[in-house]
């Protein structure tokens, strides 16, 4: 008989208590029972991750990010630990692994590192000895031996990336129910979304839909491992991330996100040739700081201004950074943006999409910083006060 | 010029607070200033170990050893990555190590390992950099490459065994601001200790004195590194503890202390044969439980019975291991009982103390259950709520 692996993902707010921790455990064996091999990949409880950065922030504005990795990479060793003992004291056999003992290589800067491969022996080895497989998620380990973290999200990619290694089925259990086509805390009308293709969920999960994390889709896209999304001890009735040609209906518009945590950083007086510009980019990457939208524009390049959007999180090391480049030209950073955005794999085809934003937009007079548009996202930046109105003015207009 | 080595150890209410933290990293900056290369070992902030065993034991009674020890760990990782972050904050070099990086290799069981072996080649390579060396106290890692722990107090240990390996100081810095006759707390008139021998320090240590861990005095007895105890960031008078022969005055009774994590175990109608006695012994090695003092003297042994004192936190270890051993004699466990010992290296010599512990006793009336005396040491369990009372009219009669 072939055995049928299935690994689960459970975040931060379904494991926030032992008693959680508990019935997850109990909900494990059942599965387990049924037949499955289970990996099981868990998050930090409830606001634990949260509560590290801030005694972090309290010793340093900029933490060393080497120290901060550590730092953060211990609230997953105390939730696989205790998902463990809790299974080994329900009567299963059960082992916590790290990322390192779950062999999660890693590559990249010190928080927001990428998973480089995995060496799945031990795991495989603790399955055939009948135990359920509990790691840590967000982390793995650097070629120094040092731990690393995965950045915001890391532990979906830990769950997809080891579903990929293992050739498993993947479930990511969180406390929504599946995927929206807009927030329904912002628009109370907003559908859940039965199925949806890799590239919209890609868009969304990068605009700051929040529900999966975007890199963790790209890996299932890339080896073909469908994802479910669903409510931790919930119904079987989240949302599945498959191939688009799976999906019969091809919307216009699938969802619309709302990402809140970007700035936009306008440059003034400098002239927008590539030589002057090549610098910035570079030093950009050097500090991890993540370019998303950018805009030019100039009639005249001697006189340019160029802006671009980076997340939020970045501000500190883009200061830093500019402050090295010891630049003569002004620089303004806006944090009171936010970035809404339309995502449809239908959209390539359509062809009045944007007459229509603009309809919505010009009827309710309203301005904006940014827009652009790629094969299957609109992205529009606003003020942040006015972020959620644009927000429900599309979703209605687009009947999500 | 030969390298100086200082190994520093600053316990869990030492690192409390981040602010506390910060103003250990000042500190450690003026020592490294003054020409000396600094390893740095630190336990979890407060009180958090006592809260991941809460959390354990919301799980379960008797939680996994293996996973214990892999939650317990977390605490140490935080403040270790804290302390370095913050000496970074503060413009020194510096790097974090986990118990596994520092090359602290441990052997026996998951909650209870010793030290096997420390391979320091990371952190001389660190101090070579300039980097104060910041370790995680209380951990090693084991031949299966998990996460390990050394019991209550590992850290002293961590610490003393680093400076064995390094040939290094070794400062145990804590919130007392010394060793005392017997605990302030008990007996106000109790003094501070200038030397103390590491014997008579290991029998205070082990007999509950709960300034420093056995272990680690042990250890430096063994390789003749003197330990200084002392305030964190205090005056630099504590206590050192040092070879007996460096000591002038030996008295008759340098200290007296009170254990109550201890329990007393009757086993009531057994033959006491050893042929009856090694299967019990035996299996309390295999489950990692301590027999402290024995005491067995029937005039018939076929209706024998037996007493031995343990630790309190083996109570539940001890239950299994009765359970499993399926007994036909009657087993009494008292945890309300609590070991008061007298400790002096003038002990051996002395001819009249015995005498003068009984005059004590029989003027006032008090108790027993169970007396035991060693070359150095002399220690009576008697029920908990006298025992304060009891050190106190000793302490007195021998003026500590």
């Amino acid at each position: 008989m072939s055995r049928e692996i299935v690994v689960h993902k459970y975040g931060g707010s379904s494991v926030a208590t032992t008693e959680k921790i508990v019935n997850i455990a109990k909900h494990l064996i059942e599965v387990k029972k049924s037949g499955k091999d289970l990996v099981v990949v868990v998050s930090a409880m409830g606001k634990t991750t949260d509560g590290l950065i801030k005694l972090a922030k309290e010793i340093s504005h900029d933490p060393d990010k080497r120290e901060l990795d550590r730092l953060m990479s211990t609230g997953e060793q105390q939730t696989i630990a205790l998902l463990s003992m809790a299974l080994i004291e329900l009567g299963q056999n059960a082992i916590s692994l790290t990322g390192e003992q779950a062999g999660i290589k890693t590559l990249g800067l010190h928080t927001k590192n990428t998973i480089e491969s995995i060496n799945n022996e031990i795991i495989l080895k603790n399955l055939d000895e009948g135990k359920i497989v509990i790691v840590a998620g967000f982390q793995g380990v650097n070629e120094n031996g040092d731990i690393t973290t995965l950045g915001r999200g890391g532990s979906d990619t830990s769950a997809v990336a080891l579903a990929c290694s293992l050739n498993a089925a993947c479930k990511i259990y969180t406390d929504v129910d599946g995927i929206y086509t807009i927030d329904p805390r912002v628009y109370e009308n907003s559908k859940k979304i039965q199925y949806i293709s890799y590239e919209e969920m890609m868009e969304l999960a990068y605009l700051g839909a929040g529900v999966m994390e975007p890199r963790a889709v790209e890996l299932g896209f890339k080896y073909g491992i469908e994802i479910y999304v669903g409510k931790t001890l919930g119904e079987n009735n989240g949302t599945i991330i498959t191939f688009k040609e799976k999906i019969m209906e091809k919307k216009e518009i699938r969802g619309i996100s709302i990402n809140k945590n970007i700035l936009m950083v306008t440059l003034d007086g400098i002239p927008t040739y590539a030589r002057n510009l090549y610098p910035i980019f570079k030093k950009a990457s050097e500090y991890g700081v993540i370019i998303d939208m950018i805009s030019q524009n100039d009639v005249i390049a001697e006189k340019g201004s160029i802006a671009f959007t980076s997340p939020r999180t970045d501000e500190e090391s883009l200061r830093k950074m500019f402050k090295e480049l010891e630049c003569n030209y002004e620089i303004l950073i806006n944090s009171n943006v936010v970035k809404v955005s339309l995502v449809g794999i239908g959209l390539a085809t359509s062809i009045n999409t944007i007459s229509k934003i603009f309809e919505v937009l010009s009827e309710n007079n309203i301005s904006f910083h940014q827009i652009s548009t790629s094969e299957i996202t609109i992205s529009i930046v606003v003020e942040e006060t006015i972020a959620e109105k644009v927000a429900r003015l599309l979703a209605k207009k687009f009947e999500l």
